[in-house]
């Protein structure tokens, strides 16, 4: 892997997506501090990240001595001052709420020094609202992953208003370096990308259990063992672009209005009760296990780390973009 | 492999998902007789299914000699009567015009005999309307694949108003039995579960695009990288069933009101003109490569058998039903 582009981290907010960030950044090598509000949380994740990096030295995921490595590059911070002394990328995951992320970047951006960048793991605001009126809100990017980033690569990066170009694309540089795979939008849309694309299916999903047309188990198996499959290696419009013999523009211009029409056919506001969930939520166990999240997810993160390793050894023909970021 | 429950089958209409018929039921050791009214197409299509053999031979999908069995399992028939002659199972891939599939089902229903179920590869009709007034309605059945059929396991099943039960359940059993993943659809919706669901995902793509929300790299990336990963894994109930400890009813009941949000959000129907759709090519060509549709399909179809081998290795815990049917 290259070097990270910035050497020193503050991973600020502990949680699940903070614990997993800390696996990405000290992963890369660089050096992480971490801090969070709750000395227990930060105590946790410090323990899940140790664990963490030696289940993936165990599964072979990296390389024997990389999680002692992992683990010396990683330090636990008491102060907010402490944890952003140095750091030159801080990565806020706190709470999903506003008001709370206005107060914790106001804070961030009256301590950090001026370099900084300042990125939110935020799934919901739009950073012109959180660093609205901030002196550094130039500085201020929303980069959020798909939970767990260091399984998954995809980070989508939302300027605000104020944000500089150059803070966008050191952002995008920093977390190329770190083997993420950034993307970026070029405006605020509630939702952002990955959300609005995962809503879209589901709401399709949520009516066609919910008017009787087919089981959980089905509807689910049409993605899993379908469209799932192909979606792991091409998106929509390379899926496309497989589809006609010169590709997306000639499949797009044969099927635009067989597309339109089954647009017109879909749901806008599928019944999503109590009745509706408890029928997904019983099929679903049936299918994947009763209260077997925590080793479902295990085995979810042990195979798409697989599927990754596959495309990285076989990436695609004649394509200029490389396809995983490590 | 189970034995096939139908050991002699008629694949009727020879173009690109009849011919990778032939390879399902040939691999699996069925008796394939193959007719086309189109002797080239007929000649193209056994060529093509004797090339694809090899090539897995060579790429250690299938075992050392595999590839001369199943070709010795395949027949090539010059006229109707004879692909029936003993055929238990027919599989109808004919063009996609309604009235060509009424008038082909009632050629296959007078020549077939009685106990044959009647299967077409349809992506767009509605069994009760092809098979409308034939004596042998009850044995006539949507058996829809994704392209390619020998390389991806789901097949939509829709039985018609008149289909027998016992027809429906003979070709989830024989689908199973020769490797394929069938999921059962309730009744006829237009677009059935795949297209649908595909296209709520390509109508938020188009419209982040044509927005000028993203790239079209952007919005592929989120798939290939954050999304879809784990579609190859959970569907999108089993998605939600990872993302709560207690599963799929603690989130969506936690959730549902943000989804709703995001649903009103989305845009019903999204600018796919010209603009769009070049737009949307020349940047695809960027990505995976101009003009190398067959290249980037036989990469895709060999990765996704990569994915499905890795899926039977580790399959998930705690789950009553398999993830994939071979």
């Amino acid at each position: 892997m290259t070097q990270p582009t910035i050497r020193t981290v503050a991973v600020v907010g502990a949680g699940v997506i903070g614990r997993s960030w800390i696996r990405v950044f000290a992963r890369a090598g660089c050096e992480t501090r971490v801090f969070d509000p709750d000395p227990e949380q930060l105590a946790r994740a410090l323990e899940w990240a140790r664990e963490s990096a030696d289940e993936d030295e165990a599964l072979g995921f990296i390389d024997a001595g990389a999680a002692a490595e992992e683990g010396r590059a990683v330090r636990r911070c008491d102060t907010l001052e402490e944890v952003l002394s140095g750091a030159g990328w801080v990565q806020e995951s706190g709470p999903e709420t506003l008001a709370v992320k206005q107060r914790i970047f106001a804070d961030l951006d009256a301590a950090a020094e001026p370099g900084t960048v300042l990125a939110s793991s935020t799934s919901a605001h739009d950073m012109s609202r959180i660093a609205d009126g901030l002196p550094g809100a130039g500085r201020c990017v929303v980069a959020h992953p798909v939970n767990p980033p260091h399984v998954i690569p995809m980070v989508e990066l939302l300027p605000g208003e104020a944000t500089h170009p150059e803070a966008l694309s050191a952002a995008v540089a920093f977390l190329e370096s770190v083997g993420q795979s950034p993307v970026q939008m070029n405006r605020y849309l509630p939702g952002f990308l990955l959300n609005r694309l995962q809503a879209a299916l589901l709401r399709e999903a949520v009516f066609l259990y919910g008017s009787g047309a087919a089981s959980a188990e089905a509807i689910d198996t049409v993605v899993r063992e379908g469209l799932g499959l192909r979606w792991a290696l091409l998106g929509p419009f390379g899926t496309g672009h497989t589809n006609a013999d010169s590709g997306a523009g000639e499949y797009y211009r044969r099927y635009g209005d067989a597309y339109r029409e089954t647009w017109r056919e879909l749901e806008a506001d599928p019944e999503f009760s109590e009745r509706v969930i408890d029928g997904i939520h019983a099929e679903t166990e049936g299918i994947y296990g009763a209260s077997a999240t925590e080793a479902l997810c295990a085995w979810r993160d042990r195979v798409v780390r697989r599927i990754r390793a596959l495309k990285e050894d076989d990436p695609p023909p004649g394509g200029s973009t490389p396809v995983s970021g490590r």
